[in-house]
């Protein structure tokens, strides 16, 4: 036996304001109809195809009751957005299912609103549809953001070939360090590189959509480098050697996580949000030029040989042991 | 400040396993890629359009912890299954998005899978992907229903013109009896007709695909039959009055809401998921054939006239005063 939400006729009143509040996210997409039908309506162009991903952010897991409401939409919209990047798509629309519990009041939803807003602009992309229920637990966010390649344009995970190199986006570690560095403080100091770098991604659309024609496979940093290299090593069924000493590390994250053992612990850290990618030894060049061409800081990190798994290797070669971590994404 | 989810090596290894449960579902829609890459992709075909509609269900607000979990499936698929049907759109994949908290064991996933299972089949659908997270809080289940639909061919709500007629397929308010039914009995009898009704929808797929070229507008009965036609008059500009006497009502319901003032109640109740539709009065033959065709209970309940709102009415013409409620689906 189920039962009807918690929900009074103010609240009701409430749920009208927030789709009124987030009509405006919707203006320039006409297959939204202004959030004003049941569905949304998506018309793909001649010759590509549509690239989906569903991701959820939930209170007390991705972020706090106390955070920026805005700072909440942005990591809500840059998790999916980063997906897509890695597999050079370019986003389009997205939906959105709100489940809110009590707390979050007009000025957290306004925030949250206008954090929507500000990443419609940076990103391109616009609210095509959602929903939102009453919910007795913490407030969960889920997105399925789309987008579109052109056809047969997409890079999976499996296409590594022995003999191939790896090479990575931006800094690794950063956000682990960050998280650290946060958990430590009993004021709320977030204006550090490191705090920053774990509270907002930055997806790396601009040189996503450089590696078409270049990568046989791409994969975004979001549980680990060694995890998420281990999917595509999986995938492709064969075995990615990883230089320890060639993993980019930023200063700050150097100072905070010095020595070996600092590489193995940013590498295995996560939510990083950089693209790690495969290509031909022959693309060096053009991974240099995209890389120029987009002002992305790209790293060759290791190489593809016959075998299976992913390795964390030193100097002489030897294995560093760490730790394979991660969520399921299906 | 931000924590990660409360996980262990344990809970690790069950996502993996509820990826291993899910991939089987998966296994019809190349687009998937057996849910072992990071998107999904679908190719639409050519001169359709791709329809959109995300919906949840939340443990203790749509479902309780004691349901069966395949039953808990088919609510999460057909609500949005239904938002389909009323548009006239053929559905094809849905993303998943889970959040789990610690209490489903590997029987509630497997049977959860099960009911997934058997709705692809009855509704010839299949899983593109979706993802799970850990989450203090209540099961949150959040579907992100595809379909498609030849291009110029949806159903809005915004076509009612002055002069249609107003018909709804099935019967109205058996859901509502069904829940009142399940509130009032301490024990677990939820094999009634009503009980049924409310426990699993029955969306109207096959008559909804035969309202294109027929209906001007046309919206499923979800928030309940009022306020539902109450969005199609906004939208549309008129106004829609509902006879009474018409609302096609089961035996059922009228031995347990007798009187004038069960059809006020059964109007408001909401949960039918039954199809509400206006056309105009040429079309009324169409129709009939069309409710044929597709076995589907057709009643013919009310007309569209100038002004705004909607109106239950008697049969002197005077309006019967119900509450409009619902949630906001934007």
């Amino acid at each position: 036996m189920t039962s009807r939400p918690p929900e009074s006729p103010e609240r009701l009143g409430e749920f009208e304001l927030i789709a009124k509040l987030f009509a405006p996210l919707a203006r320039n997409f006409p297959g939204s109809f202004a959030l004003a039908d049941d569905v949304a309506l998506l018309e793909p162009a001649s010759g590509r195809e549509i690239v989906l991903k569903t991701d959820s952010v939930i209170e007390g897991v991705h972020f706090l009751r106390g955070d920026p409401a805005a700072r909440v939409a942005q990591k809500a919209l840059r998790r999916a957005l980063s997906d897509l990047a890695a597999k050079s798509a370019e986003p389009s629309v997205y939906l959105l299912a709100l489940a809110l519990p009590s707390w979050p009041d007009m000025a957290w939803l306004e925030a949250f609103a206008r954090g929507l807003a500000g990443d419609q602009a940076e990103f391109g992309i616009v609210l095509a549809g959602g929903e939102t229920n009453a919910t007795p637990g913490p407030v969960t966010i889920s997105v399925t953001m789309m987008g579109s390649i052109p056809k047969g344009a997409l890079i999976r995970r499996n296409g590594a070939r022995h003999g191939d190199l790896v090479f990575v986006t931006g800094t690794i570690g950063d956000s682990g360090g960050g998280l650290t560095l946060l958990r430590g403080q009993s004021d709320d100091r977030t204006d550090s590189y490191l705090a920053r770098r774990y509270l907002v991604p930055e997806p790396r659309m601009a040189f996503g959509q450089k590696l078409r024609g270049i990568a046989n496979a791409a994969i975004d940093v979001s549980d680990g480098l060694t995890a998420d290299l281990g999917h595509v090593a999986d995938a492709s069924r064969v075995r990615i050697e990883i230089d320890a000493a060639r993993v980019p590390l930023s200063e700050e994250l150097r100072q905070l996580w010095p020595g070996a053992d600092g590489v193995a612990r940013a590498a295995t850290a996560g939510d990083d949000y950089e693209i790690a990618f495969i290509a031909p030894e022959a693309k060096r060049d053009s991974i240099l030029d995209a890389a120029h061409t987009a002002s992305t800081r790209v790293t060759e990190i290791g190489r593809v040989v016959a075998g299976e798994g992913v390795a964390l290797v030193d100097g002489n070669g030897d294995e560093i042991p760490v730790a394979r971590r991660g969520y399921t994404h299906f």
